[in-house]
């Protein structure tokens, strides 16, 4: 399977390589970090991108960070680690899994000073760490793609939303993940990307790594997806999710519920993939959740020009909530949940 | 009301003028014609766009042109006219609005030549004429705008797809009618315009022209409608059309079915807005209309960068068929027609 890492170690293990999104789909260029500034900046400035990939990047940043850092006292050593933590923490303050990450490392940093490691053998536990945050990243992809696969047949339209693919994660990501799982057995779907306004993941992100990868994918506007159902072009919907709540409503990139509204009224599944770590169990309700709104400038000036007079008012919400009524299944590494989402959720949680 | 009128004649009555709608909403240019080839290269090039502007810039330049032909023989005259009419024609091969312009012109030449008028006489007639299509332009708008606003009530939160306002016709357009006409009374209207992906007519065009009006206008992107209607926003929906079928099918700008499925959904009306001459009883239903492909980097490349890879393909369609099924109402300049639409609209035409 062919995938693009979007934050990995490059090959001597010293540097923290990252593929810049920000240039993405015009120019491919890896970056090669070792400076904790530089991380930093790379994640502050959307150039690592995506839940998964944030807590990844912290992860093997921290690594790659602590493994400079001079002193051979454990005590000094941690008090260093610790200022490096607080600093990677202040670069996306709402990032959950930038917090969940470093939090990791920190812990694995205290399990070994409790044991009485040496600082070279702190040091090799954080290589570990890091690796294991990838490799579980990876493996929490493949089976998405295991159990989403299940759902689809060879020569499928699938239709996806915003990215939620490797470039968010590491591997093959949540949504496009049964994507890439039919490509090794030769499923051969049609893939259409909405373009995502106004930030464009799926034009600059999804089509970028699916195309890549050698799967047959197709662009359209957002207000396309109407037409290509009603010509039955899509026979699947497969989205990602930021957050599932108890009630199985889904709070995902701006225009998810439309799509979904779209295929309830042509008979086309709407699937909604994700790690379990997405469901929120504590939030009764999409509507408890509230949603971001960003600067209007991007719907009126995306593009680097004007296109729609400054003086015009604009309304940017980042998210929408999807009902669960048009849930057709929830896909997390665990398994397939349908409705009743209640009791099917709790339950999840309960085994 | 303040409206404005995107092609019309300057003072003097010599010149054609145009807004260059291709500037908008950066640069507000009024571009005075008189040469032929320059007429014809703002009508190709789109500066003057919708199919009712279309007309009456064809009108007005046949005027303007005819205006400035030296000959005194109205045999000499006529033959240069022709010339012009057939020039005029290849500007727009697909306006079926340009043809019906200039042959009611030329209609005109032929009914002042049977009555033995001077070529003084004649072009007297033209400005008469090209005047009178306007004019009936803008009286269609109003009539349009009585009738709609019969079905709004002040306060509401309205959401209109492309821009089918005065920039498109003259005045005060067909869709955005009732809103103009609700602000001369007082109404005070919520609107929400639909960017309207890929071309953006909705964020360069209706919310450039309503803001200019001094209307209450929020462009949102399209995949937002969903949300807007979902928090209550939006009252009822007010489109345009570019055919309606027989049995009450509706062909518009890419998008707009998608918003109609929405306002089922949400329980929100559906309004259908256009000229009587929309309507196409010679064709059953929307599935027989072919649907215009365009260029796929219109999406990919839009906006003078790209944001998909050139490699990755694009599917473009410039239209998509409502079905009748989720419009509440076909509003004309003779009235309000509901379902059933193949009835209704049959008595309509036999009325």
């Amino acid at each position: 399977m062919k995938t693009i890492i979007p934050a990995r170690l490059n090959e001597t293990k010293d540097k923290l390589v990252i593929l810049d999104q920000t240039l993405l789909p015009v120019e491919e260029k890896f970056l090669e970090l070792d400076r904790r500034e530089d991380i930093w900046e790379a994640i502050k400035k959307l150039r690592v991108r995506g839940a998964p990939a944030i807590g990844i990047a912290a992860a093997f940043g921290m690594y790659v960070c602590s493994n400079r850092i001079a002193a051979s006292d454990v005590a000094e050593f941690k008090k260093e680690v610790l200022t490096l933590k607080e600093y990677f923490a202040t670069s996306r303050p709402t990032a959950v899994n930038l917090f969940w990450a470093l939090d990791r490392m920190f812990d694995r940093f205290e399990n070994e000073e409790v044991l009485g490691k040496s600082v070279d053998e702190i040091k090799s536990a954080f290589l570990d760490e890091s690796e294991e945050i990838l490799r579980e990243d990876q493996e929490m992809g493949y089976a998405i793609g295991k159990y989403g696969l299940e759902l689809l047949k060879p020569g499928m339209g699938l239709l996806t939303h915003c990215n939620a693919g490797g470039l968010a994660c590491s591997g093959i990501g949540t949504a496009l993940a049964p994507m890439y799982a039919g490509q090794e057995k030769g499923y051969d779907f049609k893939i259409y990307a909405d373009e995502t306004r106004p930030l464009l993941q799926g034009s600059r992100l999804t089509t970028y790594e699916l195309y890549k990868a050698g799967l047959d994918v197709t662009v359209i506007c957002d207000n396309m997806a109407s037409i290509v159902m009603r010509q039955g072009k899509i026979d699947a919907v497969l989205v990602g999710a930021d957050r599932i709540t108890a009630n199985g409503d889904v709070i995902n990139k701006i225009g998810t519920s439309g799509v979904a509204i779209l295929a309830k009224e042509y008979g086309v599944p709407f699937y909604v993939l994700g790690p379990y770590s997405t469901i929120d169990m504590k939030t009764a309700k999409g509507d408890d959740v509230e949603i971001e709104l960003r600067d209007g400038d991007e719907i009126g000036n995306g593009f680097g020009r004007r296109t729609a007079l400054a003086e015009v008012k604009a309304y940017n919400p980042a998210f929408d909530i999807t009902d669960h009524k048009y849930v057709t299944a929830i896909i997390t590494e665990k398994g397939i949940v349908r409705a009743p989402y209640k009791e099917n959720l709790t339950k999840l949680f309960r085994d």
